[in-house]
């Protein structure tokens, strides 16, 4: 089959593979309708992250069914499913409580490699979640959006505590911070300020719901932030970078007693103590436990009720993978959808 | 009167100060019954946070208020009184939403002194809660811890959301962490594991409620956690101590999605963001709302439901204060109570 694979710095091809087979009976394979490349992709395409070997790339994914290993139960061949970026069984006591990305078997889909035709699902029964029919076309794309980025934007706004009569920031304007602002809106919160200099973005925004944008950054986005509060902040505030900058933009636009969620993967972050306690600031975040969010998403979804695949602005075919990282990398693409 | 000052480390005396006055009309002046020496104060007396003149110490009082400024409504000359460490109008919207020692008007006690025969009280009918009558002379201690340490174990149990079903550890053996135990019982926790090498302490924690002592700390303290939680981590964490360590030591301790709850005043902590992230772990905390527990503390001092007056092991008259400074500094006392 055809797969992704990163060498090294902007070095990323498309590659023949071999295909994936049944390791354990808990497995699935599918065969990928859709994939996509990942914000965190451009870790180790910038070099950020060090690649140490040829490294198969993706872990965003929605499929068709082709084969289940002897004991998956809820899922088979022929379903239309979508997964999230960790396999989680679903059942152990941190799944039941929610948090499937920290799941005791968890096992990230990043080894295995989703920008590809096919691609070996571990713990099928509590990975996957299928639509109650294979969906139309125009809908694939907001099926993968839930995959990662839309259960990522989601689960920030909920571990920020977005509701109603609440002022929401949001700090990065990539796919993930975009939907942010979208999970934002359908939880009901009265005013949403997406903080982004980009117009093409500021308008998708706005189109999700967005009802301030504050192109200021840093201390001057702080203060931006704190003016449209009464001085004191905003109640949630949505991080989706993951940068020392964008964590203490964050912290510091919360009011006290307000909740960060942040969910952009921390590099190089130290957060300071003494400040992080005198902002009285609830922190929530990690991983997305995306698997959570799912069956409520893909209803919402195909239900035409949210319409989060507008992330989508670049198309490639699967063969064009390194375009994708390109276009994401210059910023001439928010989000860059593959299809094998 | 006679009031307490610093003047450098391990340098505390007892001198005459001015008799306060009332400055604004929102002000009261009350006669401190008993006061004491925080965990926090030693920070100074360690030479840990400069003291660059004689400093008036103390921000924990309990007494009988004996002048109120023309605006005041709510207490008058006679009541007993309890207040926290930070005055607070108990109006404004961070009031509101329950983060009085965050209060827009919000002033630091500690500035005022009330290690001392009178005390100044701003923002007295926001700050300043009566008991129904003048309480007995036993049930004083209580009232007083109620005006810090037991306001911020409390605090910190809520903020670690300490409940039923849940196994509660709690990082610090001071009289924070203590009472830490007292409330996550009362909170109506399971499991509650006291971290403590210190065998007066070891058995306060068990009076207070703690099911399981573990005399280990860092790496160590963290193992025998998973080790008693079926590898997972508590749910629920207490921070009560406030340096790197402690720091570290509760957040490995919390599982994913659990809560830390973390009141011990931050000195030269960095939390690394990436382990923060891969951690799921929920954090808040700050200086302790204590005003929003007041009321419901009272109650349950009053009516003989709780004993927090027992981290008071060392009960000195107000001019001994430089011993109680000495025997905690030591470890010798848990917590010095003074009297005027």
């Amino acid at each position: 089959m055809r797969g992704t694979l990163i060498y090294g710095p902007r070095d990323v091809r498309s590659e023949e593979r071999d295909d994936p087979e049944i390791i354990t009976a808990t497995d699935a394979i599918i065969r990928i309708s859709a994939t996509c490349v990942c914000g965190s992709d451009l870790w180790p395409y910038r070099g950020i992250e060090a690649v140490s070997e040829p490294t198969p790339m993706g872990h965003e994914y929605v499929g068709i069914v082709e084969e289940v290993g002897s004991e998956v139960r809820t899922v088979k061949p022929g379903q239309f499913v979508v997964g999230s970026f960790f396999a989680s069984d679903n059942t152990c006591e941190i799944c039941r409580a929610g948090y499937q990305s920290r799941c005791v078997h968890a096992e990230p889909m990043g080894r295995i490699g989703t920008q590809a035709e096919f691609a070996r699902i571990p713990l099928a029964d509590g990975t996957l979640v299928a639509t109650p029919e294979v969906p139309d076309d125009d809908l694939v794309p907001s099926l993968l959006a839930a995959s990662d980025v839309l259960g990522t934007g989601w689960f920030a706004a909920v571990a920020a505590e977005a509701g109603p009569g609440k002022t929401v920031a949001v700090v990065g304007d990539g796919a993930v911070g975009l939907l942010g602002v979208l999970a934002a809106k359908r939880l009901g919160a009265e005013r949403i300020i997406a903080m982004s200099r980009h117009e093409p973005r500021q308008r998708l925004a706005t189109e999700f719901g967005a009802t301030d944008i504050v192109s200021e950054r840093g201390d001057e986005g702080v203060a931006r932030i704190k003016d449209l509060t009464n001085g004191l902040g905003a109640h949630s505030v949505i991080e989706a970078v993951g940068t020392q900058e964008s964590m203490m933009q964050a912290i510091r636009a919360t009011r006290a007693g307000g909740h960060v969620g942040y969910v952009g993967v921390a590099h190089d972050v130290q957060l300071p103590g003494d400040e992080l306690f005198f902002s009285a600031a609830h922190l929530h975040g990690g991983p997305a436990p995306v698997r959570r969010f799912l069956p409520e998403l893909i209803g919402l979804i195909c239900n035409r009720e949210i319409d989060p695949g507008k992330v989508f602005d670049l198309d490639l075919p699967l063969a064009d993978a390194a375009e994708g990282y390109r276009a994401m990398d210059e910023r001439r693409s928010i989000k860059a959808l593959l299809r094998p």
